[in-house]
């Protein structure tokens, strides 16, 4: 379904295609019209095609002609412009240090969103293998520093949560009209954030028809939004993330339990939120009393925004919905990898949410 | 399958036998030993046999000889012992007014659970109809309120959400733990809550993959909450109740993010919680590091407890489960007859959570 | 997101764009880039946004600018060059009738789908009430009937399940391969092909977790099959068609158990079929051994199809999965809008499944 | 929760308590009046206590005192009156033989559930290794094999799919009113069926929302619905048998395409099978028009079968419907224990189903 002269297009790599965030990545790059996908590599997978991986995608390899699956170490880093990473988590940073230097790189594993060494080290449990990358590394939270994403090398995609914490978060902090010292993240998560990897707890009769908490007070999130909400009020933040599995396939809701302050209302913090993401393609305020639903942007880059006043005095309650596969990653590294290569943001993710 | 000779059972009726509360008493209590359905009625399906409505009962109506469905006003009240009023909000204080005196009533609707008329008034949208029987009422939290509900002749069974709440904030209040000015309750609830009638809301495909809010700073069970912690610590008290629908037939996840108080630790919370409910055999505070899940109560009449210490420095996680069409309705109703006829509480009421 | 100058687009009406069909269509139109939705109607929220009838779309309606809601005899037919009609069984056929000649219609209902007027009748339970359109009408299964299709003023797009089950069964029909008097059609379909009315049948506690059969030798898409494969054999066809609704949103698979004849193996049907859909974008024979799931298909126009030789000799097994409201209903509705507007067949049908 | 002098009680043991049927036994035999559990075993997981693998058993520990989970080799089977064998398929031979010869064995594995070795070789990948205990073996459909099963040591309790489709077909069969060249099993199954070992395959993320066939034509389950065919009607049967995998946790539904034999009617057909279950505690023919649903047996013992005439001549559709874990197993189970000890055979299966 290609058009065009494949040598204007940007050839891309994906690396880790065997992953939900890889196959999502190609579910994406497949229809973007400014973008070849050159090359896919994958792990224990390598020499099968990506159709006998991940069927749903064995149409656009027919018509599309995608390349087979490949071993890292068998691609010509000359025929890419942009790599992205999807590997797991700690295996990045190596294999970051190791690409040549013309390269763009998104990365969509934590690696390099913590900038600090140190506080790699406290959450990861070993030393970052390329602190001199995290340095350069810019957070990919696309709609609060797309001047810095448009000149990095290496944007550090933020991870599912985060992006959901931090959307409604950080005006509200950086308009001072919210109490850094008391929020509270209550976060439900689809099963895909997990991963493809077999593991007993993310088994089907393990999740279905319940809820709980999992990471209480430890997840390795809850740094990474703390770095953020730090940044954008200038001293150190701790926060309260609670994330829950439920069963569903993909979406993410926090529900934010926020003190106001300097004597803000929900009205401002509403109105604040609103009138910074006026015109953003992707995040929309929706209309006061309608609550934000995981289903009304599955498949989508979108971001949806409710503000309710709190019935306990001086508080506001915000919820925000994402797809955790798409504005929580794969999406969201489209829209980097457009701003890092000078094309419209939205280019390849005008795909509307999928309801029911 | 029932034995013995009938005259020595204790005779109920359940009232409201097309709903989901009402088919899961008839589940529990054509199992019970001490307990004779005698009468069952329905509204708009009176004339037919309870298989046609609900056919998973089926089965027991021809094995035990369940009583088809009659109209309420077609019930001789003399044969009665017990009546279990599963009707909609608004509907039974009328019904519960004109019912002799003889009976037991055990209520599983909204009507009695509010104390103050005032209250009821305000949240439910018009004045009671029997405010002499709002005195009477003993709100049923069983392992709470036991010694009232044994002399009780009319015992307000709590709602879900309240019940999955004030199980583990009542004894924390009373404690002097936490502090009761801001008390967070993020619940997550299962879809047979709404009952069964039509509405596009509760339609699978409005509801299966995917999550909201609801009810935000404004649903019923906010006031019911309050009123029990209220009495807990004899002063008014005001929380944030945000419930979730999410795509579980059955089951409730409160998780509760409170601050302690008076120096205490999370640790002692734990301890608080785990000595009040140690002899206990409905309700359980689980292991260290354990989060409960809806999945492991689904099917029994249990409350399962967990404690966390917070990242934020004073503060303490707790969540609870409930099957919600159990311990939270008909489950716990069943408990509180046991209670107030004099049986043994668990009485009917040892089947084991149904897992996966 | 629309680009080009409008005066250049088709102008389409959705008609009855409050339902499933409906939404969809809005879904995949907002991205068609050669369409201009100019209006949308509907029936009791005539007066309202799209956006608050369909949250999922109202990122779309902000960004591309669609129109509100209107009753249907407030649309100017002059302005509109293809009508979508999405409306209610036994509806449909009045208002066709009522439409000025120059449109193009494509009609979603099952209105046109039966020829003989008796056919429907019987099966409807009324007199078909535009019996000169319906011979008029083009039975609109793309890949088998484009060249009707092109020159079609008015298309009856077919069933989901006819679709599922037609595609596999025609080539085989005609090739002379399987009997015709022992077709058996065991099809399971996600809950979203009932509609948005409320009904308690499609409440998400009367389905989830559970599968059931419904419509047994009684539903209305077999007379739509049967005709269907009368036609390709020249004779009169009678199927089994049992239908089953299971937990999903999405996707219809459709079982078929075929005796083969005149010595035909199952090597053979699928090498027929492959060779009649080599050259097909959206429907694909898998390869051997692998069994077609909905979810490969999820939000795309796709068709998968799989054969497999059964133990009992001389029989075969076809599977076929399409996305109910994609290729079963508003995608292939584009698909024909495409060919009778002259443009390529693929035009905004290009988005992949998504899975997870 | 349990009451009684434990000298009167029968002991057993559960092997393999860590799956999926060892829990189930465990729900079940807790609440069983006549059993005391002595002894539970698990491989990787000894040490621990089944609250720990799983908590919703944990209750039950606490309340009925469980013993903890023991390595195999660490029972000692002289206190020991029953064992029932959760274990994979194919090492349950060699524990059965080692055995001692006072035990009654309920084996829940598949090991001695085909009595031809050659069969079993065929099937399976290797030879029988306790052939003189598959000659002992009885097969444990229950309500057809008393009897047998009355007398028995050892008993193979049928697998999950086998239970579904041979409790409707062997009666058909027995009275000659179908013909056995014909016979179509469209199986659909719940997730827990798959067992607890985590697999790609079973997680949510490759369930959740979709449908496929698996095993088609190579299913192990198809020789032993043949051998309880064959035997019924004296000459060898092959079947069509094609399992389903579905978004669900429990449940099976098998549709029957049947070809009517002798000029037998559907109507013949249901009154065969209502009469051969008139006085069954646990099997129940639906009535007329009444389609059986998974979610109506869940959680209980119970199987309930439908027929319905088909629109092809001559055929007629046959349904049925139980739960994979409780009839497809550990109730059978409990039931087969049940009639080997002379007890009477609902005793602790009373449980209604669990709906929604």
């Amino acid at each position: 379904m290609e058009s065009g002269t494949t040598n204007t297009k940007i050839r891309v790599a994906v690396v880790g295609a065997s992953g939900y965030t890889g196959a999502e990545l190609v579910r994406l790059l497949v229809c973007h019209p400014a973008v070849q996908i050159s090359t896919m590599t994958a792990d224990r997978k390598a020499g099968q095609n990506l159709g006998d991986v991940f069927p749903h995608l064995a149409s656009a390899e027919k018509n599309a002609g995608l390349p087979g699956l490949v071993a890292l170490d068998a691609v010509d880093w000359d025929d890419i412009d942009v790599a992205f990473l999807g590997l797991p988590h700690g295996t990045t940073q190596s294999v970051a240090l190791a690409l040549p230097r013309h390269l763009k790189i998104i990365d969509l594993s934590a690696d390099f969103r913590l900038s600090d060494p140190a506080a790699y080290a406290q959450w990861y449990g070993h030393p970052h293998q390329a602190p001199e990358l995290q340095g350069e590394a810019v957070y990919g939270l696309t709609e609060l520093a797309r001047s810095r994403i448009r000149g990095a090398r290496l944007v550090a995609c933020p991870g599912c949560y985060p992006t959901s914490a931090l959307l409604p978060l950080i005006p509200l902090v950086e308009a001072g009209l919210v109490d850094t010292g008391d929020i509270i993240i209550d976060a439900k998560s689809g099963v895909s954030g997990a991963g493809r990897a077999a593991k007993e707890a993310t088994l089907f009769a393990e999740v279905a028809e319940g809820i709980h908490a999992y990471g209480i007070a430890t997840h390795r999130h809850a740094p990474e939004i703390e770095q953020g909400l730090s940044a954008a009020c200038g001293s150190d933040v701790v926060v309260n993330f609670t994330p829950h599995l439920m069963p569903m396939n993909r979406g993410i809701l926090s529900t934010l339990y926020l003190r106001l302050a300097n004597g803000a209302t929900a009205e401002q913090a509403r109105a604040a939120l609103a009138e910074r993401y006026a015109a953003e393609p992707f995040v929309r305020v929706v209309p006061e009393g309608v609550a934000p639903a995981t289903r009304h942007v599955r498949g989508s880059n979108h971001c949806l925004i409710g503000v309710f006043a709190d019935r306990l005095p001086g508080r506001v309650i915000v919820l925000s919905v994402i797809d955790n596969l798409v504005k929580g990653a794969s999406g969201q590294a489209v829209q980097n990898m457009n701003l890092v290569c000078g094309l419209p943001e939205t280019t390849g993710l005008e795909q509307q949410p999928l309801f029911p």
